[in-house]
């Protein structure tokens, strides 16, 4: 097979290059990375990073999740729904948003998730600020349309969307905490409920009971280390 | 004018928004920004992050430089030489290495030019690591091409091309300082020649010694402060 890809079902990033592969349409083969042992094959394809994903598509490797995303929209452009908008202007915010939303919300989530030190209660409430401002976001650029400023799952909603199974799995062991408050942010929250009760979106995110599972052992394994 | 770019010549980053324009042949009306006194026209067009350069085309804002760039090329598509590459994978690639200048360069840049703490040697030591293995990328995608992977100036190019005089102004400032290090970086040194001896390049860098009178005032006014 001349697509492959070097994830895992636990990382967001991973789960934002399988779903565009799926929303596309593309067959590819998906080589699981087990964490902590780092892969030959990832080790020469990424050598600058050293990080899932990668794409390897006729043996050449993309990196870095939202180029992987940009990649297979722009490979396969013929294919499926457009992921990123054809207006060069809707293109550049979705660009922006999706930037903001790895400048802001990747580190507060590794510290909630115990991959890096740090306070969680002000890791989550980091997190609800940044949700705040998209809830803003989405207010501005829906106009009743189902995702970010369009009817299908596009380029923003993959960004922060891949993060929604962690987030209730967050919720899942803490209990009180409601990342994504409904009361709160309204629209984003039904934003959420679509995303995720979409066929593709269900075939690729990670059940929130399944990565409560996956966090509790790597609890007992850094606490046996 | 339907086309303002938020700038100032002394910003790295705001040269690259520039030299887009300029290479797309777009016409632009130029508001400087004065360091240390942010406009409302700047606050107003970029409330997230504050920061020029901001290109606002058809009274809506676009920010980030490399985003900025990358909507120049889109929008003006059809206007003189294209940015980003036309093949996709190309383009990944062109992102790739833009976003790994944009990880590893600003920080120690702004450690060097005294805008952030920190040991200035380290930090040029940080820049001199980065620009090594992009001498290995250039010698890798060059095939005897005048620049990144081509014979025009193109994404990367821009991304690491508008520190260069910089770099130059920190050379003069720092006897016995060799960033771009002719004898260890070849190609980069002959790429870096290149792309400063370009028409539109001097319309648009600043020249060093202009950069180092600037570092110097700021240098006063900080100690003054």
């Amino acid at each position: 097979m001349d697509t492959k890809l070097l994830g895992s079902p636990f990382s967001p990033f991973a789960n934002r290059a399988e779903l565009a592969l799926k929303l596309k349409g593309v067959a590819y083969e998906y080589i699981e990375e087990v964490k902590g042992k780092k892969s030959e094959l990832l080790l020469n394809s990424n050598p600058v990073y050293k990080m899932i994903p990668v794409l390897i598509h006729k043996d050449q490797p993309v990196c870095e999740s939202m180029m992987i995303v940009e990649y297979i929209d722009e490979f396969w452009a013929v294919n499926g729904p457009v992921i990123l908008p054809p207006d060069p202007y809707d293109r550049a915010q979705a660009r922006f948003w999706a930037k903001y939303v790895d400048d802001k919300i990747p580190t507060p989530f590794r510290i909630v998730i115990g991959l890096l030190p740090g306070s969680k209660e002000d890791a989550i409430q980091e997190i609800q600020t940044t949700l705040q401002l998209l809830e803003s976001v989405l207010a501005k650029c829906s106009k009743g349309k189902a995702f970010f400023g369009r009817d299908t799952i596009g380029y923003l909603d993959i960004a922060l969307g891949c993060f929604l199974s962690w987030f209730k799995a967050v919720e899942m062991m803490n209990a009180g905490v409601n990342i994504l408050d409904e009361a709160k942010m309204p629209l984003l929250a039904e934003w959420a409920n679509r995303f995720c009760s979409d066929d593709v979106v269900k075939e690729v995110m990670p059940e929130p009971n399944v990565l409560v599972e996956h966090a509790k052992k790597n609890a007992v394994q850094a606490k046996e280390n």
